[in-house]
């Protein structure tokens, strides 16, 4: 039997207070796997009040996250504070820099600090563990780092942001408006009162800059990615989607492309009989594309107090088998510039839906558009105004004007900058109210 | 930079050559990874002539697996010759008595003998390593033994064997008979000239009772898994399942229950909308239900050169990162036997066909059988006999008596025990043609 392996964890918030859970449950299982107890000798958070209770034990109170990352009482320092700079990074940086391995799940921090952590860790040779930052409970970290270590990954992407994913699926199976569904989800605490973050596609965008690192050995370049969120979905669009045999999801995708890396998130239409359109509410997904392990997807939960501290354990659990590798799989000094390719070189199909004037000739002039950019369609469905749904106006409104009619397109494969010529020239004709709306069509 | 890891590779078959294609595309790769290089030194297989071309390098080649095994050119064995017993499992134990580590891709030999190597492996402080031997590209045993290792797992399950899945889906989405199918799975190389071994649910119950061992603590109990083939499987069902919005799928289910592990490996029928029915052809998958992690779902590639050699080489990456830990997680030691539960005490819903003589009272008396049993009924379809397809006889066919029909019933939840009591009483009761088909319905 070896030595404890003793831990300080700082931050007692929904996941810090489930991995109290995990290893107060575990215990007996941890010492038998591992040959050796795992034991929280010291605690910190905002109130005091938390550390108490089961599964604490002989735990030490830390006012300061500081002071307990420089203590000699633990030697892995877990970091379950939050936030991207602050006492969560000043903390990391003091157990760093006193030899100590660190477990953390804040994707901000990483997508902002990572590198300079990562290089920080490898100097010192400690552990840097983040399996809890990406896609809560599902392992996917271990994924990259280890079981596809030998192969060239060609394309990572999935479904990274609960929040996003079940609002998408009450839009979709409720026929509920956006900011309906919005409500609800923060009625049960999937959303924060300010949810742009997460609506914005921002939080699913700090996932995505780490599974870059990891997938592809850059630097972390959250700036190469493009960002679009979920707000400007409409039921229409939900609607359409449906009939078109379509299910709208928000996704990122970052692919090795002979331009570079095209990395983003944005809502993009999967057809139904994809895996990914099983995909629902605050369910996430990961895909890894490999040269030799093929087509791999990962579907669990990605959130949740529970999930996301058994994702924690797992790091810990890798410490105290001696498991130390570079935290983004390379050493940092390896890892090279994100060379970010132009989104308008995206090759693919598209989702167009145009609110268009009832006038004669304005279908003509929207196809000689399309045509001048050669965009060729694979579907046209002009739809008449529907009925209303709860939540939502009428459409078209009373007092809103001139009649328009929505109309779906559908293109075959065409470049995303022959698309966006195509669209201004439509909306600077003014045969179109409002702008268009373009979801680009992914094939997984 | 450490020492190069030197390998010494048994097998040049399918999985060896593609082995060794993956150590040569990918050497620089691995030696930037693991800041060592990554060598084979020397090869075995039945014929010499393989052991020529690109990626062998300045390997030496050895007639006999069991000198390779032993020598000292290499410090990790590399066992992909297959067969439960024989040369496999000389040259291992041969490799591990050498205090080599063991990376092999067998799982019949491990579940034969996967404890006592296991046992001798741990007593050698060497790793047994297997992430090939259980589908495929899937890192399902780094799964369990890593991420996973802080949880109580409640059930796996999966989609096991990629023959059966794509016979099964064949007969789904083209209306294929079972043999039709499976002369197809043949001519495309995914079936054994003899395929009793795939087809009889053998194969998929041996990765699964690696899959026990590993997710429940005990030793290797592959007596203990129900085994039931797809061979059973007639268009007739498929084409019920279809209708009621199921899909046939052959599983390996083993979940923890009060009465001790329910293994088997059967066809059963999950929902069309399941993530389950969307993995066809020869794609594998598997699910794992923690008390933390909640429910994950892999899917990928179950076999095939490339995943297979991506396996093999994430256990020879792990080797080279000095990760050694017990084979089955837990020592050997500590393993319990599996305790298997009585399948008759599965509470569940099932579904019924039943080739009924067109007989006034004959529905009447199945009820009553059914009534007695308090099984009680979700649906029942009457089938008209319908049109003849390709493959398959008319039914009922010309000269075969008396007339009779398919009657599909899917019952509410009930025990296996009443289920078969019931189905007894009918097929003695002689209202029925043949026997009655029974397939379990899992909320999967």
């Amino acid at each position: 039997m070896s030595e404890p392996l003793t831990l300080g964890v700082a931050g007692l918030g929904t996941v810090g207070m489930g991995l109290i859970q995990l290893l107060s449950a575990h215990a007996p299982r941890l010492e038998k796997l591992l040959g050796r107890q795992v034991v929280v000798t010291g605690v910190s958070a905002r109130s005091r009040d938390k550390a108490r209770g089961e599964g604490f034990g002989t735990a030490r109170w830390f006012d300061d996250p500081v002071a307990l990352a420089k203590d000699a009482s633990n030697t892995v320092f877990v970091e379950l504070i939050g936030g991207e700079d602050g006492p969560a990074k000043a903390a990391i940086e003091a157990a760093l820099h006193a030899r100590k391995h660190v477990v953390t799940a804040n994707k901000a921090l990483l997508a902002k600090h990572g590198i300079a952590l990562a290089r920080l860790a490898e100097a010192q040779g400690v552990s840097l563990n983040f399996e809890a930052a990406v896609a809560g409970g599902i392992p996917i970290i271990k994924m990259l780092r280890e079981a596809l270590a030998a192969n060239r990954v060609r394309r990572v992407y999935g479904i990274l942001n609960g929040t996003c994913n079940f609002i998408l699926t009450k839009m979709t199976d409720e026929n509920r408006a956006f900011g309906d569904a919005l409500r609800e989800a923060q009625e049960l605490g999937f959303a924060e009162a300010d949810p742009s973050f997460d609506i914005g596609g921002f939080d699913a965008a700090h996932k995505l800059s780490l599974l870059i690192c990891l997938a592809f050995g850059t630097t972390v370049a959250f700036d190469a990615i493009h960002v679009e969120g979920i707000e400007g979905i409409t039921t229409a669009d939900i609607e359409a989607a449906t009939e078109l045999g379509y299910c709208v999801k928000l996704l990122g995708v970052a692919a090795q492309t002979e331009h570079g890396i095209e990395a983003r998130v944005s809502p993009v239409l999967v057809a139904e009989e994809s895996a990914l359109a099983e995909v629902s509410g605050v369910t996430n997904c990961v895909g890894i594309d490999g040269d030799f392990a093929g087509n791999l997807l990962l579907v669990g939960p990605g959130a949740g107090a529970k999930p996301t501290a058994s994702a924690v354990a797992s790091d810990i659990v890798d410490i105290a088998r001696g498991l130390v590798m570079p935290p983004f799989i390379r050493p940092t000094a390896v890892l090279e510039p994100a060379r970010p390719a132009d989104l308008a070189s995206r090759l693919g199909n598209y989702y167009v839906r145009l609110s268009v004037y009832d006038r004669p000739g304005a279908m003509a002039a929207i196809m000689k558009r399309m045509s001048d950019e050669t965009v060729s369609l694979e579907s046209i469905v002009q739809k008449k105004p529907g009925p209303v749904h709860p939540g939502q106006a009428a459409e078209p409104p009373p007092g809103a004007g001139e009649a328009a009619v929505n109309v779906i397109l559908i293109t075959h494969d065409t470049t995303e900058a022959a698309m966006r010529k195509a669209l201004k020239a439509i909306e600077d004709d003014g045969q179109v109210k409002g702008r268009p709306q373009m979801i680009r069509i992914e094939d997984l």
